[in-house]
């Protein structure tokens, strides 16, 4: 049996979520309360070490402890319908808009709401988010690579429906968490980028 | 005909040229060289207008900038040896190793190196690098992140001739690739990442 660790209000699992409703597949799930610190307790640190959720855990008790992997996990045993690519071509746009919203959009708003937001200034997990100061001029960095982000995805959007062409994938998964993460940015969406964020938070794997 | 940009010293394009190497493949190939700033040039931008390298024109004129995308598309169009997995179960690992080795690993030497080398104080590329300042709190950091991630590593080539099994693997290549790149960080290699520095710096593929 697969079981899935989860945690509800957490940008990373809902990549997962919206994955599996969009394969329409059901997981046994465990949800976390990041905010009581369950991630953090000795039943889940056995099962994962590095304390981070989503952790899928195979029939074999191997786990998979990022939401990226998991979600190739389930490409590969739930081919239908693809969602990261029908061909080497697809394959490739899927996987370099991954990386590029992971950078610019998804790394930019940990680091916009690590150097800004009070709540984060008074955390500090020594090996884990670090010791070091807030830094303001690293969030204003973080919002000029959202900005450029999103200015290349409205060129693509402008053509296209999603964001690598006509079907939804796992590119748009990224992006959409993404924005959703990175709200508190405030950086304006360019008009395609908001047709499509109006379109693909509608759809009902976004609620999942 | 596809056609391959390549920068010769940069961490990037060295991730594809092993990546072909493993496979038997021979791309036509154009090298920039990023210390004349050729990256820049009008008949580059228009290839690739991020002006970073690899980039991979396809076919049908259509680029791939990003180098682990290449690497995605060369997996598809010849799966043999596989690099990215047999099975969903390597598939997922050989994912998460590669995240946590861009995290920890790569984007931590590029982290250290932005923030500790005198040549990148200098150079300061508005929207590209950003105009803040060097935080050396941010360079320990980075040591931090890659002191665990050789951790990890180190307790899984304990146990395996690679960081996912018996088999070499893209991860390896990302670890590879990560520690060159952060060689300047002068953390200490565990004993088995020794041993399997080692021996994946001895495969001809390494010296492509």
């Amino acid at each position: 049996m697969l079981h899935l660790y989860d945690a509800p209000r957490a940008p990373s699992p809902r990549r997962v979520r919206i994955f599996l409703a969009e394969k329409g597949i059901t997981v046994p799930t465990t949800a976390l309360d990041l905010g009581k610190g369950e991630q953090f307790s000795a039943e889940y640190r056995a099962i994962n070490p590095g304390c981070t959720l989503p952790a899928l855990v195979l029939p074999d008790g191997r786990v998979i402890a990022n939401s990226h992997a998991i979600c190739r996990y389930f490409e590969g045993t739930h081919p239908e319908p693809p969602l990261m690519g029908r061909d080497p071509v697809e394959q490739a746009q899927i996987e370099q808009w991954t990386h590029q919203i992971e950078e610019q959009g998804y790394q930019a708003a940990a680091t916009f709401l690590r150097h800004t937001r009070p709540a984060f200034a008074e955390r500090s997990i020594p090996g884990v988010r670090g010791g070091f100061p807030q830094i303001a001029a690293l969030g204003d960095h973080a919002k000029r690579l959202l900005t450029r982000l999103l200015a290349s995805a409205d060129t693509q959007l402008s053509a296209h429906r999603f964001l690598t062409g006509e079907t939804f994938t796992m590119a748009d998964i990224a992006l959409l968490i993404a924005l959703d993460f990175g709200k508190r940015m405030e950086v304006e969406r360019p008009a395609h980028v908001q047709r499509w964020y109006v379109e693909v938070s509608a759809r009902p794997s976004a609620q999942a």
